[in-house]
């Protein structure tokens, strides 16, 4: 068992990995809440696999327990499925002693934190996220969220949970895909941060090592989320750094309409992005085939799709969060674990792209 | 013009009343917003009386300037305005540097307040109230809201503004009833301050009067909801002060359905929790005579509606926020100025309400 604490303004709370947790999760919820009703948040992929377990051992600390659960997919992430489980917190009649547990992947844990977050002005939260996306990167610091028809996450608010409690184990039950995509999300840390974690990911030559090295990778993740976040927990500054690779990975991923998940996104927008800094001269050649070479290696995509144009990769690039007043904010590096960002005007962009849309129809 | 400093965790925000500010809102707004796009949201009483102008000046001093117009009424504090508004932002392609000033009273305030609290998991937000119960109450301490069937303010959150401007002069085209129903919230913070606060109302005996006091008024109330908030921004514990008389009142007006004013309810609540305390000899009942003289001074409700059954009361009572665990708080006075807090289990709350609730049907 590792534990990390993570310490913001709202709060300080305790991330532990652990394999075999799931097991043991309603001892270590007792440790943070003190008997209360809980509204387990789950989806039609996850549910049927832990909530029994999750909603027995709950019980059997103490708690009682209702189980939510939102068809799997980021559609969920939505309007309507805020408003039904508002409405199911309501009717089950949740106070402000009570608490919502997040159990499941990304999608499960920004919707059931901004639920969290809103209703009766926020209650108690707690992360227990199964997927290796959700572990490495959205269960911790506080970002909750839906989508709108312009874009990802749009809609939410920053809220902390008070425990994350990750169990390697639930890897195990992840579609290859799933676990893979979860990885580039790895990678772009990795790179951020150099050093050791990026030694460790070069060991990573084909999926099956992802699990085998599943517990330090998670560990070296979010220790480096975490001392992000503490230093810059509402993304004014150093947690932009985050975005590396996300600011074509999410127009891609918005375009695609489901063709891609997250993390294959984010490999795309990490490749090109560093293509484009090459391009620029700003970066190093070389640093793009590494990251190539780091993604391929499990199978990620890096290729800008053959079907994606010009035109639509600007639109969807219009509702980007990271657009500050009138200019776009990309977040690069010098050498691997060496950083820095650079703002783009919005007039600008479409030039400033081209060295990788070039090959793309207009 | 007077000026007080709301210091909270989150922001630090200053509260400015003065006769006339609503004609140098921009010059205002400017000197703490850089200039950027705003969104006035405002509803279909104020925004003909003072959006126009609002417009101007902030366009005068550099804004970019969007009106958004909701239906006046407590009906529009919904997830259809929301959703609604939420899209007129993205459409306006409003960014992390931009925000939202909320013109009108305290259903635009709660409303827009929320929608800035969420959108890009928020963005800058200003208080304009124009109504006098959102001048003393709703515009300072950072509450946002939306109502549910179930019950009023039960989706929203914490979301402190970055400055609130308040013109007495709007309360010159106030309907006489909304002056009036603000007057029941200063009654409630008079009383649990004491000393000069009550003496002023005192001298408070016509609904005239309100209008001629009105800039002392509202600077008490705001310095005692201030120093409040300050204390305990997320009422965890002396903020729950704050709502004296809402108990009852809260479910009077929920069940009412419109038939009061939340200033009307909270005047009522005022009186029967007092009467209900007297019953239990936990408060002078000279106490509730007092209360009771200086609301109906101005032509406020004390008494519980005849048609109001002690079933639909219990009923109504059962979303409140104030619900910890299973315990309901409510707040009384020992003396004007000398509040203090009582938790009455759930299971008690039919018979503890028995003395003022004995004359209606069950």
């Amino acid at each position: 068992m590792t534990t990390i604490q993570v310490t913001t303004a709202a709060k300080s709370y305790a991330v532990t990995i652990e394999a075999g947790l799931l097991a043991r999760v309603g001892t270590a919820l007792a440790q943070v809440w003190t008997p209360c009703q809980v509204a387990v948040i789950t989806d039609t992929n996850v549910g049927p696999l832990y909530a029994q377990q999750v909603r027995d051992r709950l019980i059997a600390a103490g708690f009682r327990v209702t189980v939510l659960t939102v068809p799997a997919g980021e559609s969920s992430k939505s309007w309507p499925q805020v408003m039904r489980l508002i409405d199911a917190l309501s009717a089950a009649h949740l106070t402000r002693s009570d608490g919502v547990l997040a159990l499941g992947g990304g999608v499960v844990g920004d919707l059931a934190g901004f639920v969290a977050a809103i209703y009766l002005r926020g209650i108690a939260f707690a992360q227990v996220p199964t997927s290796l996306l959700a572990q490495v990167d959205s269960s911790v610091g506080g970002k909750t969220a839906i989508d709108l028809p312009t874009g990802k996450n749009l809609v939410g608010s920053f809220y902390q949970p008070d425990v994350v409690l990750i169990d390697p184990h639930t890897l195990t039950t992840l579609p290859p895909r799933m676990l893979v995509e979860g990885y580039g999300e790895i990678v772009k840390c990795a790179a951020l941060v150099g050093g050791d974690f990026w030694a460790l990911v070069q060991q990573v030559t084909q999926p099956a090592a992802i699990l085998a090295q599943a517990a330090p990778l998670i560990h070296q993740s979010i220790a480096f989320k975490a001392r992000v976040v503490m230093a810059d927990e509402k993304e004014g500054g150093q947690r932009q750094l985050l975005n590396f690779g996300h600011t074509l990975g999410h127009a891609v991923e918005l375009w695609g309409h489901g063709r891609y998940m997250h993390g294959e996104a984010v490999a795309i927008g990490l490749v090109q992005v560093a293509r484009l800094f090459a391009a620029q001269g700003m970066m190093p050649a070389a640093l793009a085939d590494q990251l190539r070479d780091r993604l391929t290696a499990v199978g990620l995509p890096v290729a800008l799709p053959a079907d994606l144009t010009v035109t639509a990769l600007l639109a969807a690039m219009q509702h980007d969060k990271k657009i500050h007043g009138q200019a776009l904010t990309w977040v690069y590096l010098t050498a691997i674990g060496q950083p820095a960002m650079h703002a783009v005007p919005l007039t600008d962009l479409a030039t400033w792209i081209a060295p990788v849309t070039g090959p793309l129809q207009p």
